[in-house]
């Protein structure tokens, strides 16, 4: 699996241009047994030529037999080993509104939930309020003061925040304050048992509890959204950056706040978007940019949306909406464009699953053509690449853009 | 990847003979987008005689992406770690002239080069001198007396010479006196900057400056070769033995003094050759030995050289050459034989590549016989070995010779 002490030593400054085109939860199963799976019905003439002409074959996002996060599943593709590097969720949700944190700040993911006046959550989504009502209540939550710590409250989207608390002798191993379920009251904070008695733990715990109790008053008339929960409490997950590792001037287009925040936790730049925007747009967003960056990660969405929907035409249509733009990609003649998947979302299952995902490599001054015609599941499992870790897919991106020095003499 | 703990544990006295032949840089790519590679291109009845009846695959020398050079990528396929174990090049140099290194001892390589009245290079390589000529002026550098050390200077080929350092308290850590260009003069030995506090490094750095001074005053008369540049220092590697972890009596067949060094290093007997030899002599070199030994390392040159040349046509033509003597060692009957490269050079990219290399296990005790019907990339990807770590070739090898125990009960 990929090596970042490797690729540091042998990367270099110059070299060709990187297409890194991710949809999401790509790969599928058939409905029936002798059927297609949602990439093999599809119709996707471009993608077909490039598996045809290029390289393919099956990345594994984490191991075998092992269903992928989102989040493990981007960081396996930009190159990191997914069992070492983990962010934790608070963290991760700040990252994707642009928050990025300092050493021994802590962040945790918040959700405004509905309790009575009992303090027993009945809704622990208070209702999905709109967007606008929460940054509402995060002004609210925003005025309160905690003593020795900075606070930031900044709404991401409905009835989810993000929190942030600055200041000196923080841990993050707190357990979350989410009990999961309705019909009983918000968990006060506390250490991880292992954390149990770690003195800084502790005192973080003791300060999130008060931050609860004032939210608790604060947003007493903002009904539904009249208490919060707290979940994934983190650190900066100090990962090395795209720059470092790989001396790759990198950008994100992605639509979503969570690829956003990987991305800009791994050190890319984060291009404008909006939830709107179609393959097209993001493509020629990429278009746009070509001259001003190295490697373009562009992140589709939908695939993995339909699959968890348990709706195999619509995931068959965006699949065939992606080829029908992807001309837009391959007019900028990339050194090397990837396409690839983050995990597998078979509509089959209406869930990420574990299965490896169809990969290939279009690279024509490197690429080895192998036998197969189309892009597919089945078609791959004979491509030139076999089945490999998806965390060794940066250091081939690089090698066929010819930015990996030789490893000894 | 392979386990010396595991083949240590493992291997027996006893089994089959080993015929492991390398075709340096075997692997290829087709020079159009529809055409064949250098070696599907190539007639070999033969070699696809041994796939048809064998197994064949594609090993990976280092790690996916990554381009080996030579040495590292013959470690890899003796079944050492090439991350784990790096042999420095003084370290290499001098083996491939039959110096092996005592702990605590240095060496470098040498190179001649020529400078100007004010000491500034004008050629690095002091225009190739003749071999007779390196010998003359290493015989003037052997005079050179050091306190406290014993020298050896020994002649490579033209410019090229390697130097020993013997004594107490020397440490190999120092930079390169080479600045690798012209126009500048030799630069001072001093140690890298890890080890820029160390006495010894500081020591040996002082004891190389004596040198130089010393070989400027010495060479003034020897134009062209009227300095020299030092690169490479190193202690000997200390890798383990073929005799340790394998069990094998091993003897190396090759014409280049760099593959018999690293022969040399992991304890195999160098069977005199001369770089003229062909194909068919180094390989009746092994029938008249093969009594003597369990395993035989057959190195050939040439299809590197033509492929780093960029000739398609001359390294196709290699190919049949090493094909057509092949009888001489079908003939032998060996148990195991194995024909592999250390990694590719596709005559298309004039250069060593990180593409995985074609190969095959014929053994007919015990090969699975595959759908494969010829020799080439493309038909390896679909071979019974699929696509493996170089390093772990030497397992299967003793496998397939029957040397190795079960694990566990």
């Amino acid at each position: 699996m990929a090596n970042f002490d490797l690729t540091r030593r042998l990367a270099t400054e110059e070299g060709g241009k990187i297409i890194f085109l991710v949809m999401d939860g790509l790969g599928g199963l058939p409905l029936q047994a002798d059927g297609q799976t949602e990439l093999e019905a599809a119709t996707t003439p471009n993608l077909d030529r490039l598996a045809r002409e290029g390289s393919t074959g099956l990345s594994i996002p984490i191991a075998r037999g092992i269903e992928s996060g989102s989040g493990p599943g981007h960081l396996a593709l930009f190159g990191y080993d997914p069992l070492f590097y983990e962010i934790g969720r608070g963290a991760l949700e700040a990252a994707g509104i642009g928050l990025l944190l300092e050493p021994g700040e802590v962040a945790a993911r918040g959700n405004f939930c509905t309790v009575d006046e009992n303090g027993i959550i009945t809704d622990r989504r208070a209702g999905r309020i709109a967007t606008e009502k929460g940054e509402v209540a995060c002004a609210t939550l925003q005025e309160i003061e905690l003593p020795g710590v900075e606070l930031i409250v900044r709404e991401v989207k409905e009835h989810r925040f993000a929190l942030i608390m600055k200041g000196k002798g923080l841990n993050a191993r707190l357990l979350d304050t989410d009990p999961g379920e309705t019909g009983v009251p918000p968990l006060k904070a506390r250490p991880e048992p292992e954390a149990a008695d770690d003195p800084a733990a502790k005192h973080t715990a003791d300060l999130v509890n008060q931050f609860l109790a004032a939210a608790r008053e604060k947003l007493a008339g903002h009904h539904p959204a009249n208490m919060v929960n707290l979940r994934g409490f983190a650190h900066d997950p100090a990962l090395p950056k795209f720059k470092d590792v790989y001396k790759l001037k990198a950008a994100c287009i992605a639509v979503y706040p969570m690829y956003k925040g990987v991305s800009r936790l791994v050190g890319m730049d984060i291009i404008e978007t909006t939830a709107h925007d179609e393959p097209l747009d993001e493509f020629e967003r990429a278009a746009a940019l070509y001259d001003d960056y190295d490697f373009f990660f562009i992140h589709i969405k939908y695939t993995d949306s339909r699959g968890e929907d348990g709706n195999f035409d619509a995931k068959v249509a965006v699949i065939e909406q992606v080829d029908a733009a992807l001309p837009a990609l391959m007019d900028l003649s990339p050194d090397v464009l990837i396409v690839t998947g983050d995990h597998s979302t078979p509509a089959k299952l209406k869930s990420h699953s574990f299965h490896p995902v169809p990969t290939l490599i279009w690279a024509p001054a490197t690429h080895m053509r192998d036998s197969v015609t189309g892009f597919g599941e089945r078609a791959c499992m004979t491509g030139a690449l076999g089945q490999f870790p998806a965390a060794d897919l940066m250091q081939l991106a690089l090698a066929h853009a010819n930015r990996l020095k030789r490893y000894g003499a």
